[in-house]
């Protein structure tokens, strides 16, 4: 811990706003919206804006906050998308890295948006395979060529989440599973997606928060920390 | 109700033996056998044996509980498998219907051996699939014609359940989902993939309680029933 | 898998349509309605409408929904069921088989109505029971001959769910329980009935996700399926 | 709390026994074997035998600690049944009050033991019906008006409990339903049969704890309190 | 069950009315109003007040379709209590039996109202004692005494439910405890002052569902049927 | 309990104020607001002002209901507080006790809301450290000698509660950790949070209900009952 | 964390010893023994002896293990007291803090052995007070006193844990509720008693894990440490 | 799916072996003991140490069944490590990627001990760093440089899993989290700690399911076959 810098925390009175994890993570800290007074999210993406470099993102930030957190604050409003509730400042240029985000059905969508938005926004460049569900195999099995040639997988399901499992046993790459709240009765509102993901017959599933689309970019954005820090440049054929 | 005759019922003292249930459903009383004592086995079987026809089955029999009820008793010590754990006396002749029995693994094997006793020992043709879960599912592929060509199909799964769901979507029979125990930590000793088959993506899933085999035999049973009703002896190609 | 034709699955973007269902299951992809915008599900309806034949259904689809959906697209407004959100179009004629919609109290009446709406634009013939709980064991008692002479029973139940067992120990046809969200407090949602359902004293009883009339329209669907495949036209006196 | 006498409470250093429960409820104190050492127990039962009247009571006594109990202290070794794991000394002559005691299946007989045996050492009047449980229901109905006739019914079920409600419909008096721990998976150790007793369908079902013969009896014990201070000596016909 | 009339179930098409109630139980039928239409109510209560003596109930109706339901139909408005949300026809007079009714908190009011209303309408005689929790133990010993000397006690209490224990141990006439949804994080909407009450350490307490002070008042008229039956007119000094 | 006086509890009918909680705890009785009607909670108010000395607390009172309450009775009106939803009469003055309130995010404010002004109304000093959650360790570790040297600690953080642990492992002073709703999936609404603290690998952390504030605050309330006690004026360097 | 001393952990391999505690907590790391070998805890406590002053104790040792800890390592072979599972070197000497320790039922006794022996070890002194739950309320009433004399109450019930409110509602001091496994069926090994505890209608009960006497004796230990910051040596009248 | 060679699973009656798996995934299918006859592992392995290339693992396997296995069969014995419960053929040899194992506490050890082995078997470097848990956080701190220089991190903790967090936060690449069954009461054997994982403050941490230091093992092997597509041979300083 020697190496913290003497100002890596920006006492706030509200917030005390990690101005290191740049350096300890490559990228700034994340603003999540649910809580937070609008005024209170301008105030931290101001100080992340001036005393960092790199992306600046609000996560889960609803339109109409999202217009007050715009028109708060010294920054200019962002990038706003809707469907991904994701306000962003600063993205950073595709890096080379790729991410495959696979849902199961249509009403997984927004989950999607989301990790596809963030990794978009971070650096990551992304390929979808939006309604791939088991129930209908041949459509996975049509594109999973094409799946297994990303670095990482996100894969996002809801009900029972068995699309986790029939991707894992298809590919070799890192897969992150994100149950969804998709589903009614036993469905539990996602803990059965994500217990299920958790007890994947295939090894080595990965699984993150019920909706997060957020957690799972982050976990891609580590992995492409860690190609990065080998290689700056990917080399690849595709 | 009127057509219940008038000794429908037999009062054992420690039990009130359902004479009537051939009538009602095809097929004797079955004795499950876990908190009977063996002299209380033997006394309901027998009672079956001399009032009833049809075969005469006792479920979750161990080894040793197993002999001491064919030692006692009027009868005639029966057939006993110990894998399945199922002691039977006479067992009804192949019928014509079929049922196939569908596995995801090694570990679902002692629930597809019950299952598959006790739907032969009803008069149920069987055939099974042992070992094809989703994490390969090339195997479930090379097989799913001769699955789907089944009356009814019994698919039994632990960990994550995901297998109901794929042969769902690849047949149109019914299917019958066993959820097993198989699995540990988030496996829930079975629950999730109860959960998760109650919620599969693929549509008419039905599903029977946690390593019941003997729960999924008794519906291919009834399914049996129907068909039989309709046409004694069934046609078909195959 | 080989006989897949490679036409069968349309990438729409936001979904994959699997065009391929009618063959392997005798009825189209079926279009869950909840987390799709209305137009998705209309241009879903389309592609279906005009690549496939057969019926074409939407479910859970509420009436403003509803009329978006009816308004969107190339198709004809199609058939609107309020009671059961079901949409449909090109309902199958009635092909033979019988299935008997029970329910335990008055409050189980909407899902009582989407099973039979399904089961009818399906091709199956629908009688209903209705309000027969075991509070008041007479009222089953005197249908209990009806409800037998069905080729599936569907059962529906919440609180504590126990007409499932009741009517499973009458009949011999197949009994698939529908558990209901009807109750409160220890009712869980339906969680309770679904678990009691699930371990049913009485055997072979079969069990669906919480207030799917959907799911347990298409576990009868499949047992027609098989029936049908035997024989085109059901022989019966009824 | 003014009535309490001043030598209410014993302290025996491990334990502080209630002297004056007799005085409040009819009954001594009952004593709890499961955590307590034999010489503990045999402590608080001479000290009940020699400071109050009326019946002691051991429950949940296995056979093993059973012996040493009666073997150790100042007392006489009372009663055991092995069945009930009760130790009982002075039992209650009958009081003229009557218990129905009804089981669904075999299974649940051990628990019937205990909630007959408690009843008859506090002065009730037992009758027993046993194995009548709904998938069979004519079993049930052939014994509805003698259930009915009884002053208090107990109704002990494991797997669903949809016993519970089906007696509940057919009689008026208080029914205490004690779900237990028969069955597997789905029945989760009998807290299923607890949640759906709790949510009948029956009007007025009073639930107690999962195999607590124990409680069941109590609370019959608490309604003949009620009986017997409006008149000692019951009037009626059979 | 032979003694059932031919009349005892009346179908409506949505419902199947049990006429043949009152003959078992003393009672009519009661109308649960949620999932149920006020023109559906209203026609239940017409059929009871028509084809049945003795009080009609229709609880947990709320007040906008508790108008309604007055205005429909062929029958007199009755009497509607907005607080215990019940609307009655043909109260009961007072039958001389007498029902305790204690809250631990203000915050369970409505459900001791519900207790209450239900309780008087079918005959019983109510006393109430509010706001006596265990945190300030001397309000309940002050009335402990007069709570005892009902014939029936309903405790009702919410958080950790400590009360019905509590009073429990202090009487020794039967206590019926009503868990509530008072509370907030672990309190769990009432589940962990259900399971609480069912495993007090005070025996012979009873249990009914969260919220149900319907149920409790049901459970006490159970006691008054056994009472009534030995003597029609109960003797007592209080 | 010789020592209550006679006029310890104030029976209102709907309510059975305790006035002696202060003499017992040196706190008079808190109103809870959920559940209360405006007039309810200004008739306690009333009572507890004249009859009792010290702070007089209202808690969980939502802005609207607050007004009412301040209009009502004989009381004037008090201070309220919207952000901890608090009114309170008569604040304690400063008794020299110090409580460290610590919480992980910005959304667990409003329960770090609460329990300061509590604690403040009562006569604790409370300083707050805001948003030192371990994802960034150097915020916590920078404050660690600070949040020692007060007396106890409250801790509060939703999630997986991780900062409990953290606090417990740096500082020697009690610590009572409050579980927070913040999160969503698997945060199970303050219930993961709630077990994780429970099971602190950190010795010696104390729990209290999920966004409770108000038990936090009370808590520390009772270790300076205990200071108090020892010494009226608290010695100390700081 | 400045203060840290270079050599504040030490690496054994199987464990790394933090051997600040001391400085930070005013008492070594405790050793947790399952999970260990007992060479293992041998060894860390070989490490705390020489390298720290103050207790060293080791919790949760069965005889066995700790037969083979006494014998391995260098240290002299402590005190072990098999009723606590406490294996102790160089307790503290009494402190002038006084504990409380009351438990609800003679079950729970393995538990206040535990809490008692701890907090003895660590220098409090202890008063007991066993089996006085609320199923005899005048057991607690008769000691309310002495209990509130202490400077913290531990408070230790299973079942519905019911004492922890009826305790808090009759002192000022700390109260600590330690939940108990004691009890079967709805009692969930502990889980009942520990929401039930939770959501206490007494304000300020704090809780600790499930049998965990330990972490209720370093609370208690906490608060001793506080005390002792203030006034090393306390004043008092009894 | 066109590539799936028309050998790809081999039938063994009891088993379907998946031979593709090494072509998809770099790895040939692991063979999980548990549910397997010894005689029936044996067999597997010989199928895949004749038909595949490459480490053959079996997981979970106690001493007394490994020395079966490896008596059976036609394979050498293989290399068995009882503390990871692992059975090895052929294992790998190091490829250059580096793999940090992380515990919490020394009870975490046999969780570590089957991570580290099988990542070692399939050709990862592997560093371990054990008993860092937050309760004493400089012990973390000072290896937290060294564990973010790997590749990617394995955290192992039961309890309420915190250091996950912990790490997360202070490092930059991929964190995959295991939940272990270590703790009691609270720690619901490992699902507290799952759901805390799960939930995390700090981005991007993946989980795999409780005690399975395999699953978290084959994560990693994930992620180095995406590096090692990348580039074969790796470039790093340390």
């Amino acid at each position: 811990m020697d190496a913290v810098p003497p100002d890596a925390a920006l006492p706030l009175g509200f917030a005390t706003v990690d101005l290191d994890r740049a350096r300890r993570q490559g990228l700034p800290e994340v603003i999540y919206a649910p809580g937070k007074q609008p005024g209170e999210i301008a105030a931290i993406a101001d100080a992340l804006l001036i005393r960092t470099s790199g992306p600046v993102l609000v996560t889960r930030l609803e339109p109409g906050p999202a217009a007050e957190v715009a028109a708060a604050g010294e920054h200019d409003p962002g990038e706003y998308d809707a469907r991904a509730r994701l306000l962003c400042w600063r993205s950073a240029p595709p890096g080379g890295y790729r991410v495959a985000v696979v849902t199961a059905g249509t009403a997984d969508g927004p989950v999607a948006d989301e990790a596809a938005a963030v990794a978009r926004a971070t650096g990551l460049e992304v390929t979808e395979f939006r309604d791939v569900g088991v129930a209908g195999l041949h459509r996975l099995l049509a594109v999973a060529g094409d799946i297994g040639a990303a670095d990482v997988v996100i894969v996002i399901a809801g009900m029972e989440g068995a699309l986790a499992s029939a991707v894992a046993g298809l590919v070799g790459v890192p897969v992150v599973a994100v149950p969804t709240s998709t589903g009614y009765g036993a469905a539990l509102d996602g803990i059965t997606a994500l217990l299920a993901m958790m007890t994947s017959c295939a090894a080595g599933v990965c699984v993150v928060n019920i909706d997060s689309g957020f957690s799972a970019a982050m976990a891609a954005h580590r992995l492409a920390f860690t190609l990065r820090r080998q290689h700056p440049a990917p080399h690849r054929a595709g």
